[in-house]
Parts: C-alpha cells; sequence; structure tokens
C-alpha cells in the first residue's frame, strides 16, 4: 500500500489505474476454475482431494517434496512463517522498509508474540550483507540481554521493485548458514521476480538457500490465494496449529486450492506476470522520454516509482489517474525537490496498454 | 468439527453428506456473484464502492446503524470480537462446550493475548443464569488476584443444535448489563436460528441485549463470508488495526462484500437456512422412527445427533455415509449404552431429500 | 490470596493474623544473611559465586543435577515453567480450584500467549485420574481443532490445604508419561507439603514422575524467593532467554540466592514449615471442639478452613482476628448454612500459640 | 549490561570493578531498614501500611499526586509502563541504542503483545528531533497499515552517560504533545541525571512534559527497587491488573517499600548518585591525562567510555580491572583504530577514589 492515502475511490471511471496490483480483480480462467469448484460436497479443513492434488502440484513446482500451507492474505503468510521459527527473544533481519515492518500493522511481532524486526539498511531495497552482517553481530550467542536471531527475511520482488539477483541471494544465504539462522522470502510477488530473472523457482529459492516462502498469488490474478511453503516440511512441524490458532484455516479451503489449481496450469501464472512487467516497462520507457516527469530509480518488476511537481500529479489525478504517494526510502533522502512528489505505479496481469499509453501522454 | 476424525476422504461417492455444512460448496447465486466481481478494477482493502453498499445492507439488516467488519473465518469473527473488548486478566464466560472453547485451537485466548475463557454449565448447550451468576461471583471488582470479567458469548444456534429463546437470551443480557459486560453472539449458524425461531436480526440481537454478532455465512452457502457486526460502533473504534493486526484484512474485500450481496439479496440467506433446517427435520423424523436409532436429544436447527450401535455406524460408513462421531456433552455423560455410539448429522443448503431418505433407509 | 477482600489493614494491632503466609516478615536467619550480603561487590545477572553455590545446593537437595532458575513471585514461577513447555494451541491441566486459575490474574496464560488452563474437577483440591484422563480425552493427538494438550500441573500443597499422597502423584504421573506430558508441581507450599508427608524433596518429585517444580520459599520465611526447579535440565534450555524477556531476571539475583542459602542451611526450612503446620493443627484441635464453629473439611498443612456464623465472623474480627472469607470449593457447594460463612486461616512460621488460642477463645 | 560478555567472574578479588552499578550491594542504611522489616506482619501485596505511606513520599518527592507501582527490575517497570499505553499496531519511538531495545531481550514487545521499538537516530544517545518527526510521519493518523503511534520513550541519564537537558526534553515533548503521545521516561539513573543536572525530579519530568517514569533505585544502593510512576495516575487505571498478570506483584510489597523509604529519607538518594558522578569525573579525568587512552566521548553520569589498545585491555584485565567491551554507537562508528577496543566503565554509590586511581594507574 503506498503512504497516507486513505480515500475512498468511489467511483472509478479511470482506466489509469496504478494504485496497486491488488486493485485489479480475478483472471477469467482462475474465476471460472472458482465457479466449478461450487458444486458439490468436499471434506472441510484442507482434507480434500483437490487440496491434496494441489499441494502435490507444488512438489512438482519446487522440484521436491515441500510442505505447503494455504493462508489467506500475504501479511498471514508471512507473520505465520516467523511464528514457525519463533525464539524467546527472537529477533528477525529484514530490510528497514521491507513490507514485514511497513505495512503490516505488526502483524509479525503479533504473531511471535513480540518477537522484534530488525531493520538492515541496504541500497535499492535489498538488504546491504556487510549491514547484516554487523547487526547479527549485536546478538552473541547466549548474550541473553540482546534477545537471539532467529530468522532473515527478504523480499522478492522487494518493495521498490528491483530483485535480488541469485549471487545477491547466496550471500545473504550464507551468512544465514553460517549462523544457523532459516532464510525466509516475502513473495507478495513472487512470479513478477522469477519472470523478471529468467529463474525457475527452484532456482530462486532453495538452489540459493531460501528455506521458507511465502508464495503469493493474490496481486497476480487471483482473489485470496496465498501458500507457506517450507523447503524442509520438518520445520513445519507444529504449523498445523499455529495456521488454526491463527483463524487462518479456511474451513472450505479447496476454493483457494482452486485458485491455485489454475493459476499454476499451464504457466498461466507466469504468463500474468510476464505481462505486468512488460507494462512496467512500457511505463518506464514513457516516464524516461516525458518532459515532466523522471524516474525516482530504476525497477525491474511490475513497480515504477516517478518523480513529478505536486501540481502536475494533482492535475493527472484530476483527469482520472489513480496511484499513491510513496515515502522516498531512507537511502534516497534527497531525491526530491521542494515541489516535487513520489508516486507509485503498479501495473497488473489487467494492465492494459492503452491505459499506460494515456498516462504517459498526461506526464506531457 | 466432530471428535476424533482427522482421515481424508479421498473420494466422496456417497450423497449421504452429514459430516458438516462446510462441506457443501458455494450457492450458484453466490458462485454468479462472486464470478461477476472478477471483472474490473476496484479500490483495495475495503474501501471499494461495493464495500460501503454491502456495510450499509447489514445497517438495513440490523434496523439501525452498525459497524461491520468482513473477516475469513468464524474464529477469527470470534476472536477479533472478544479482542475488541479485551481487559488485561480478562475472563470470557461461554458455555462449556461453546465452539470457541472446543474447537478453535486457542485461538480466542490467542488473539487476546491470553484472556480466559470461562466454562459455565448449562443443559442443552445454553449457559444457565444461575451458573453463569455464580462464576462471575468469583471476580469481585477490583479484586486483581481473580483477573476480571470482560464478556459474555454465547452461541446461537448452539453447538448442539438447539437455540436460545428470546427471554433467555434477554435473562443472560440482564446479567451482563447488570455487570457491564457486553454480550456477544456466536453467529456461525445465525441464519439456522433465526428461521427456527422466526424472528428479525434486530429482534433476536440488539433487541434481546446482544452488543456483538459473528454473522456466519459460510456455513450457509458463501465459500468464505463472515462479518463482524458490532450494534455500537463506538466499541469497535479499534478494529481496523486490530483486523489488520491479525491478518484479515483481505486486500481483495470485496470479494466477501459481493458474496454478501449476493447472500442477503432477495433473502437468498433465510431459505437456504429454512431449507437446511427442514432437512434437518426430515433426519430428525426418520430417526425417530428408525428401528436402530434414537435421537440423542432434540434440537431446533440444522444439526442432528444420533444415538445407534457403533457396528452400525461402521457399517453405514461403509455404505456411504459420512458424518462424524461426536463427545457426548458432559451434562449428558450417561447417553450412552456401552456399545453405542453418538454421531451428529450436519445438513445445509445443498442437502437432497433423497440424501436424507437414503440414510434413514440405511437405518433400518 | 482470600475472595472478595480488597480492604487495606491500616494498622495492624491484632496479634491474630491468619490472613495469609505472605503477611508475615522474614525469618531472622534470612534477614542476617541478607544484610550481610549488602557489602562487596559481585557480578550480576546470576553470575555470582554465590548463585552458582546455591544452584550447587539445589543439586544436593534434589539428588541430582537440576536446572535451578530463581524467580520473585510464585506467579512468575508457575508462569515460567508452563512457557517452557508451551506449544501452540497447548492446554495445560489442572484443578480447577489451582491457584494458577484462580488467583494470577491471568498470568500462566499470559506468558504462554494464550495456552489455556483446562480446570478437572476432583475432591479435596486434587485431580480426579478419571476426569483428567476424561479431559485430556477430548485432545486428540493431531485434532488441531482442539489444541494440543501441553502439561499437567499440581499443587502441592494444595489450595485447600490438603497434599497428595506419593501414590496419588504416581497415578497422575503414570497418564502424564503415557501422553507424553510433562508434570509440573506448583510447591508455593513445598516446605509445608514435605514435612507432612515426611519425604524428601525427591521423594516428592522426581521419584514420584513431577519434571518441573515451582519451588516457594516466600511464604515460609523469605522475603522474595521462588526457585523454578526443573529435574531435566535439557527441558530448560530455552528458559534464560525466557527469564529474561519476562523481566523476572533481577540484576542482583545474590540477594535471592543468599536468602536461599539460609533458608536452605541447617534445615531452616523445614523447622520453619513444621513449626506453621503444627499452629495449624492447634487450630484445627481448637476449631473440632469449639461450641460456634467447624472445620470445613481435615487439612494436612498450614492451612485451616472453618464455619461460622457470618455474625460471629464479624464480630471476631472487630475483636482483632484478620482472616479471609473463602469461595467454597464447587464439590463442596452445600457446605454452608444460609447464615454462615466460610474463612480461611493460615499460620506461618511466624505464627505463636497464643495467637492461636486467643482467636480459640474468641470462638466460645 | 555490556556487549559480548558472559563469563563467569568466579572471584572477585578486584577493587577495580567499573563493569556496571548493579554490581555492588546495598547500602548500609538501606540494608538495615530492611532488617528492621523483617519482624512483624503486614498486609500483604502493597495493602500495607507502609506502601501506603512510600506512595504519599512520592507525591511529595514529584510536587503533586502520581500513581506508583513498585515492581521487581528495571525491565519491568519499562515494560509495563508501555503495556500501560498499549494500542493494537502499537509503535513506541526510542532511541536506537536505547536499553529497551538492545538489552531487555524483547521484554518491551513481550508485555505489550508485540507493539514495536522504531529506532530513532540521534547524536550522544539522544533522540533528534528532527529524527523523531521524520519517523512518526511515517505514520498518518487513520493509515492502518502503517500501525499507530503510541508512545515516545527516552533514557535519562541516556545508556552512554549523557544526560538531556530540560530543553532537549521540552523539544521531544512539545512533539509528543502535538501527536496526543505520552512520553516516557526510562529512568534506571533517574538519579545521576537528576544531580548531574541539578534539577528537582518534578522539573526533570512533568514540568518538561513526562508523563511516565521508570523510577529506578537498584543502580544507585537498593538491592530490587523500582518504581513505575504515572504523572497522571488515570492512565495508569488497568495497572493493578497488567502489574498482577506480568508477576510483578510482590506478595510482600512492603520490602520494596522499605527500601525506597530508606532511599529517599534525608536525600540519601541523591548523595548516593552524587557521588558515583564523582567518581566517574576522576575516571574522565585520569584518562584524558593518562598516556594509552582516550575517552569515547565526553558523559555527564556514571559512565565513562574508554578507547585503549586491546592489549592493554588484556593487561589491565589480568591485573584485576574489571569492566565491559562496548559495541561503538552507530552515529560513531569510525570511533576506532583496528587495534583498538571500546570499553564502559560505571560508577556507583561503593566505587572508591583509590579504585579510580589504580585504575588510572594501570593505564600509564
Amino acid at each position: 500500500m503506498g503512504r497516507g492515502i486513505g480515500e475512498l475511490v468511489s467511483t472509478i471511471k479511470s482506466k489509469m489505474i496504478f494504485a496497486s496490483d491488488n486493485w485489479a480483480g480475478v483472471h477469467p480462467d482462475i474465476a471460472k476454475r472458482l465457479s466449478d469448484e461450487a458444486n458439490g460436497f468436499a471434506a472441510a479443513y484442507g482434507a480434500s482431494e483437490l487440496d491434496k492434488k494441489v499441494e502435490q502440484t507444488f512438489n512438482e513446482l519446487f522440484e521436491r517434496e515441500v510442505a505447503v500451507y494455504f493462508v489467506g492474505t500475504g501479511t498471514a503468510a508471512n507473520s505465520l512463517a516467523l511464528a514457525s521459527v519463533n525464539r524467546p527473544g527472537g529477533v528477525t533481519f529484514c530490510h528497514r522498509e521491507a513490507h514485514m515492518i511497513e505495512d503490516e500493522c505488526g502483524a509479525p511481532e503479533f504473531f511471535t508474540h513480540g518477537a522484534r524486526l530488525a531493520p538492515v539498511d541496504g541500497e535499492n531495497g535489498k538488504i546491504d550483507p556487510q549491514n547484516l552482517k554487523s547487526e547479527i553481530a549485536r546478538f552473541p550467542p547466549d548474550f541473553i540481554h540482546a534477545g537471539q536471531p532467529m530468522a532473515i527475511s527478504i523480499t522478492q520482488a522487494t518493495e521498490i521493485g528491483t530483485v535480488y539477483q541469485v549471487a545477491e541471494i547466496n550471500a545473504l544465504a550464507a551468512i544465514a548458514k553460517d549462523k544457523g539462522l532459516p532464510l525466509h522470502m516475502d513473495g507478495a510477488r513472487f512470479a513478477n521476480a522469477l519472470v523478471a530473472l529468467n529463474l525457475t523457482p527452484a532456482e530462486m529459492t532453495w538452489k540459493a538457500g531460501v528455506d521458507i516462502i511465502s508464495f503469493g498469488a493474490t496481486k497476480n490474478g487471483c482473489w485470496c490465494a496465498e501458500a507457506l511453503v517450507f523447503t524442509d516440511p520438518k520445520i513445519a512441524k507444529d504449523l498445523p496449529f499455529i495456521r488454526k490458532r491463527a483463524a487462518q484455516l479456511f474451513s472450505k479451503t479447496r476454493f483457494i486450492a482452486s485458485q491455485f489449481e489454475a493459476y499454476l496450469a499451464d504457466n498461466l501464472w507466469l504468463k500474468l506476470a510476464r505481462h505486468a512487467n512488460i507494462m512496467a516497462m512500457r511505463l518506464r520507457q514513457g516516464i524516461t522520454t516525458a518532459k515532466h516527469a523522471r524516474l525516482g530509480w530504476q525497477t525491474d518488476t511490475n513497480e515504477v516509482f516517478c518523480i513529478l511537481d505536486k501540481s502536475l500529479a494533482e492535475q493527472m489525478k484530476q483527469q482520472g489517474a489513480i496511484f499513491h504517494p510513496w515515502n522516498p526510502p531512507r537511502s534516497k533522502q534527497h531525491l526530491l525537490e521542494e515541489n516535487e512528489i513520489l508516486i507509485r505505479l503498479v501495473t497488473c496481469f489487467a494492465t492494459q496498454p492503452d491505459q499506460v499509453d494515456q498516462f504517459i501522454e498526461l506526464l506531457d
């Protein structure tokens, strides 16, 4: 979510909607699959044939046996991921501007009964390995006063539209391994990162050292489908109780499973993400050549950050463009002139080229 | 959920499914509405026009301005209801066999950081007012050692298929009011109780003294639609933060709103509940006249409790009947002979008369 | 603490103080040891020579290597005991009127983030093994809806002055072992029970199947000295972090250690408990022969429960007797006539025979 | 506590103890008062005459009616202070290297069920008002995703031995007031700051805009005496339950009260703090003129930070000096040469001039 916007958009006439990828609806294939599932009875609470079948699909997707738990929101996936590796006085290291710090209203701390998110600085929305080492070094083993490290969490794609290269994940995974810490990946935009990097799920996760994945599908064409994936099922031993106690075990889970079934079938998910990324690229190109705007920084996925005059931003809103203002990252504090504003533009599976073009035109 | 059953029902050939009302799918009208919503963009996180419109529908439904929050599961609704009235050392009084005690894996305690569910005994699944008074009396005001009462919660319909009459709710509400405690109603089967009693929502809730309602729709034809309703919006002041921190604020909330829209339109919800209740009545009548079974006790809604020989139960399962065994209520401990078993049979909007008849036939 | 009493006793002229064993001060030997410790420097946070020495004393006391953690209150000891064996959706079985349920303001639930205390009924303040089995049976393994058993806790001596015989502990320990649950003993009045039973600490605990002990000394002559003892140090692996995070790691821990040193030296603790028990016996004998009072039930330690006319109780208060009214146990509901009251009388290391005699005289 | 030191100091022969002010014992006047209190009975749980009397003393001390709660540790005081103003998704702003962030093992987060400590940077251990404003600005009112500000906490004296001037407190209090946030002061070394600034308690707290104070006495000559002071008793309404549930209500509270009585009598506390500060000044002067060491930065109270060669530090330890290494503040990262180490030296009421002189001599 963007910063400082709470207004109700009472009628959406505009086609220029770049507020967030969760403003989109549901892809027709997924909607159809949901409809088809409406008939008939099936075992509740994740015990249906379909639930089991889709769990199996995740094994194939990740090229190994994984433990998969469906939950309702990305915040739930992140929070339960941390809850599963929780420790008394536990500390999770994540980027200073990670979604779990900035946009989850304290849910990760809540679900872990107060485990801390220790912010680590780094350029381009990515944890800097040296900073990570320094921060972890403040928690010597068995020094009870400081607490104890419990996990490292990275966001892929990051909150500011960039991606970790495999080598960058490797570097953080090496630190995690050295310290005996699990490495979590917040993959709310997993698919967008995957196609940007042209990797397989296995390559972007466990082959690179990632242990737990919040595998998001809601932002990429589902209505409510998030999976918590453990590459080592042993870590997830208590998860069934953790999830139930967290009120995240849906009785009719198969309606999440069915979304995933359609989402993953025939690489639909990759096609949708690729489309969103291409639309973002079109936006970036337009901004680069626009007279009255410039890019905040280079991005790799479906988020674009644009700097423009406050008055122009206001004018564009009047003309129907929808977007959120964005807090400049602390590492880019001097990005803006006095009269300027930073805005975030997010594309998605449903973004149309003419929406982009219309927006770019207004910039001139 | 029933007791002691965890098995995977791998293929559901049977038509005799009485396991739970959450084994059903989604009513076609609701499924269609979900599909229709798939297209187009709308503001996320509850800010869309549709969200607002459906909230307004709740005002009409309850004949007053209420505060409504959509969440994903009944456990979430119950838990956040208690979280909204939480106190340090808080104690909620509920029936000893309430769903929140028996079937939510500690979620209410978790979301309230350890507030207690104090079990109160009572016949027929209903809190006995005298017992309630005695239990509350164990918590004198300002006696910090015992903790402090924070709420009373009743289940309507109860976990064992009975309903509170309005006078019974009044009696508990009077105690609640006297002690300054909010009265919560777990309405996972709100509609089934409503049609059984032939009341309006207002009559069954705030006119009878109920302050907070978990308004369930999932068991009655939706796939995932629960509403937390506060008859006094002031109590709900912090709920937006409580819900978000609880990972229960869905980004595409409008897909919950759309389910409710179809559910509440043209009294669909009442028709579905009425159908389920009638199917249960048919079951009860069949059992009453059956040779090898008898009713555990009289029920008023869509749950039927049946006592039969363990061997017969086993046999019926072989022939495709699906149901859960059930723990006899503590107040009915001597219900069973040595060789007998108590089972729960639940009907729903999708139960067909021939399913019932087929089941009854097997009993003979 | 007694029920329903919050008044400030502004001036204690009476010598007839039977309100609680924590109204007493500190035994002179312990007070002197505290004073002696005032001089000099020592490592903080439990790392001093004295801390280590007293930990060693506990090994000798229990005739095996134990893990010992000093904390400030009995509630802390109980709560951290449960926190050390906590599980998601966890349930601890204890007597329905255990101190941790009735008098700790929800602390055990708080420190376990909402693990439940499941009340088990039983005569004479003691858990009935059959009831325990029935209650545990409501939590089938892997049935996530109900939650998962995590511990059994008994109170020795019980809240109503009785004691578990070794055979009774054995019976509960057998159930605990069968279910894989740790057995905790709330020993706020450990010494009183021990001398009543004429056992060694080892015999009353691990030899009988107890795994974790809240070893209380405050009520028996210290000012603030409670020890959490794990007979298997492995269980306590995370306790240093749990205790620190619970704000129960005192910086100058050696002042707790020094109290224990004096307390345990030359069997002082056993002498003090024996004295308290003898004073209680004197009280019981007096009440038995008194005209206007009778015993509520037989007790074995330093608590005596007495039934008398409300008016007489009032009169005795006027004449300087200090005691708390007490809620009749649920299993003894018909104990009282309309005009009667149940009161609790507690003796301690500092109770004098003439205090007792003066009280008994007033009863006639 | 210092960083990276867990070793057991098995025998303290050295007189050069500068490890921490909590390595000292108890001042003779306070020890005597504790002894005197050992005799006699008194109401437990804070209801004794003495408890009430000392509470009254706090009113006089602060020149207004305050609410006072005795607790056992500074961590408890800080944690319960925050718990009393807790909010769902709550965020407390404190210095990045505050004790509550660095040395309390997550206790503040634990006692608030996961409220966050948001680190704010600032020179000299003090929150920078501009940074504070920027950080608070990231939490727009009613923007549920980020959470909601709940408090600001400052440490006086700071963790690195400096003090906030009244004007500096005023500046932060103005921000707090503007945002409707309570201002908390962690006064573990309240007395040391007070005498350094030559202020009254009222001037350093509520007259400067402070609402809640953790008033520490343990580090300044008591064995276990911390008071949580609310300048507006209304805020503390729920504190009795919060404290009890937190296992911080001692049964024999009067032994904390009695320490405070002696501590506050005849300005003993100020004398002790003044002595500690003077000893620190002597240390600082010695270091300034020493050949092989230099001050890390200027300090105002009883903490001194010294930079010296690692080999010299090692050598001094061999000769009996006891001190902790210290992590350089993030704002002073380039303080050290490769071969150097930063150490913290803490003086206290019991530090003797010759201890200091002996230490300084070794530096040359």
